[in-house]
């Protein structure tokens, strides 16, 4: 490979400095995938830049504790600076707007445009409303760590208003979505209902307090074993949830959500938790799409036409043969990806990505999980719950996240009622 | 004492149930001194409502940690429900817009008006611009919560700015104010500028990231001993802060700030802790008023014309002889309303409150802080600075919280170089 054909005069001010020889990666987006390939690059003879709208990378699978005010937005988020300092590679933040595959440049939002040798998109997916009238309006997704902050805000301050006007004794949380993250907020928020509000809104009536969750499929947790799934819905149940099944959403009111079938859920909070896509400025990129979308590319994470450019995580798709958007597969092609440019660059051959499945897990409550371990145990209660707790904390990013998400959980699961909740500020 | 003697019908909503037959206390604000007040009238056969802005109680010292990306806002933030919970308090989240003394209501916000037999005003003070032009537009104050997020978020958002586009290789801070807040900011951010910048935005250039504190008199930290002040400035100095005594704010600019003698300085961010004042809103209470806005009470913290109103903490003043704006003049302040009310209660005559001064600590930086110890030693260097630790981690309230700030502070001054910060969102 060869180093930068033209330097462009603009990027001479950036923290590039075009002088290196080595190829120069850029890995777009600082989640799983794109630190993962950062990670992996680092025995490469190549300069890496890695690129993210935020200045920090968030632990998604933990968001919804954000939101239910267990965890503060810094101890699940990590510094991209601290992270590319590291790891040997640069920094930039800005927002992807263009990308040239002929001129091998990407454009952001700040700051002059970046040339590529080898480009990663890794910049994931966005919240996905199908189209359903109202959602993007009215409903709340759990995505970002702004998103969460949002739906927490949001919760504190309606309570206070009511309880301090008397309009209401009570309000309803409508999650839509019956995957690991509806699951995981209605049986949190359920569990914040039965324990921590009678003691924090002695003016709200618990009984008034509904927390529903809407999935449109027969069932909840779909890639679950049958026994699991049924361990799940039961748990959710016994802590009061009210679980509607085959209940599509026909559209977003801002207080109630109208379901397909005509009724209609008094909704003072709609959780929206479907499901995600492609940003709708992927099309602009030239590159071929399948469902959702999402970028379609060869085993080895090449896009045929472009095989400089790879892509890892959510926005990909291999053959238009769909992993699920998870946090292991995003990972893994994250490495591969970089494998597939060391091989590249070395000039061998590159090889086919194999997801290796280790399961996985969601949480309903204090105690209560399900973990589907491949090639292992079913496992649910307490022991599930361990696992994931296990399994989350060393997957954050640093000692200071694992020491502080470590030390929040616990309070939350041990404290219960009398347990502090951070309280957020109204909603901007 | 009589209970309300007209219940209002349009409480009726509200958690304040009237059928109570004892004496309704009112306490205006969460912060130090309401919450003391709140905690000192368990023993006291009354009802208290506590009201604040926020459903959270602000440990404003170390609000400058979370400017700086040390702790999250939830660390050193305690939810006002669960401190009511625990001492038999009702809450009631709002602003208080007008005191009506002689209809003896407190008005908000939001919901209906508050009854009150006896009234605790204990909702503190705002920053004090003192006229100067420029400074409300363009300053930023770290007196609140959101205001020291909204320091957090602009200085990382301006540094990654000037990182990608390459428009300046360094920035400056200007504080202006010498007393403790000041100082701690401006001896922070120095060490920051030392350790981790050249880590986290080798971009960037040390040398040109200057951080300026300006102060109007000639001393810095002026209550402290002469000796503590020396060490102090020294300490500043050597961590590479820009000391300016005798130098009067004359305008703040969008990027500079221009002092009374025509100089010009550089400020990509002006910080503001020159002091506080009331409220405008105060005015309109019809209550007397001191120097800084001030409410004037007599010795039993009592307005001499509503002995059924209390003032405690910043806001008020004993005939007009000012105590220090800090927590522990607060604290006891709300003890002694406390004390006033049950004396009033039980028909006993009341007491003169007695400041004890247990002295003052700031810190500059690692491993250095000054320590005035009423009655005590001066405390300078690292011991100084591990009492300043200890003392500020058992002030806060909630185990959570004191856990948290222990280990935040523990990664921040351990860590050093490679040490974790809290990275901000884009300012919304």
């Amino acid at each position: 490979m060869t180093a930068d054909p033209s330097p462009r005069p603009q990027a001479s001010g950036t923290s590039i400095t075009n002088a290196d020889p080595r190829p120069h990666v850029v890995v777009l987006g600082a989640g799983f995938a794109g630190l993962a390939a950062v990670r992996s690059l680092r025995g490469t003879d190549v300069r890496v830049t890695l690129v993210d709208r935020h200045s920090y990378s968030t632990f998604q699978p933990l968001l919804y504790q954000v939101a239910t005010g267990a965890l503060n937005p810094g101890d699940i988020t990590y510094g991209a600076r601290g992270f590319a300092a590291h790891t040997g590679a640069s920094f930039r933040k800005g927002e992807v707007t263009t990308i040239d595959p002929e001129a091998r440049t990407v454009s952001l939002d700040v700051g002059p445009d970046l040339h590529y040798d080898y480009l990663v998109i890794a910049n994931g997916v966005t919240t996905n409303y199908f189209g359903v009238p109202g959602a993007a309006e009215h409903a709340f997704p759990i995505y970002t760590r702004a998103e969460a902050l949002a739906v927490r805000d949001r919760m504190t301050s309606y309570l206070d208003h009511i309880a301090a006007t008397g309009e209401a004794r009570g309000a309803s949380v409508v999650i839509v979505g019956g995957g690991a993250t509806g699951v995981e907020m209605a049986g949190t928020l359920a569990e914040l209902r039965n324990t921590v509000l009678p003691d924090r809104y002695p003016e709200l009536d618990p009984a008034e307090v509904n927390v529903v969750l809407v999935e449109m499929t027969d069932k909840i947790l779909p890639p679950f074993a049958p026994k699991l799934r049924e361990y799940a819905a039961q748990q959710l149940r016994r802590r009061g949830v009210e679980l509607r099944l085959e209940s599509a959403v026909k559209e977003v009111r801002p207080d109630s959500v109208l379901l397909a079938d005509g009724t209609e859920l008094s909704a003072q909070m709609t959780i929206w938790a479907t499901g995600v896509a492609a940003h709708e400025r992927v099309k602009s990129w030239g590159l071929p799409q399948g469902r959702g979308g999402r970028i379609v590319v060869g085993g080895d994470l090449r896009v045929p036409e472009h095989p400089e450019i790879l892509v890892a995580g959510d926005i990909g798709v291999i053959d238009d043969d769909p992993l699920p958007q998870l946090a292991q597969p995003a990972i893994q092609m994250g490495q591969h990806a970089a494998r597939t440019i060391a091989a590249v660059v070395a000039g061998e051959p590159t090889t086919r990505f194999r997801y290796k499945d280790k399961g996985t897990m969601a949480t309903i409550g204090r105690g209560s999980a399900v973990a589907d371990i491949a090639h292992g145990p079913k496992l649910v209660g307490v022991l599930a719950w361990l696992t994931w707790m296990l399994v989350h904390i060393f997957a954050l990013l640093g000692n200071r996240n694992r020491v502080f998400v470590t030390l929040g959980l616990a309070f939350r699961y041990l404290a219960q009622r009398r347990g502090q909740i951070v309280v957020g500020d109204d909603p901007g």
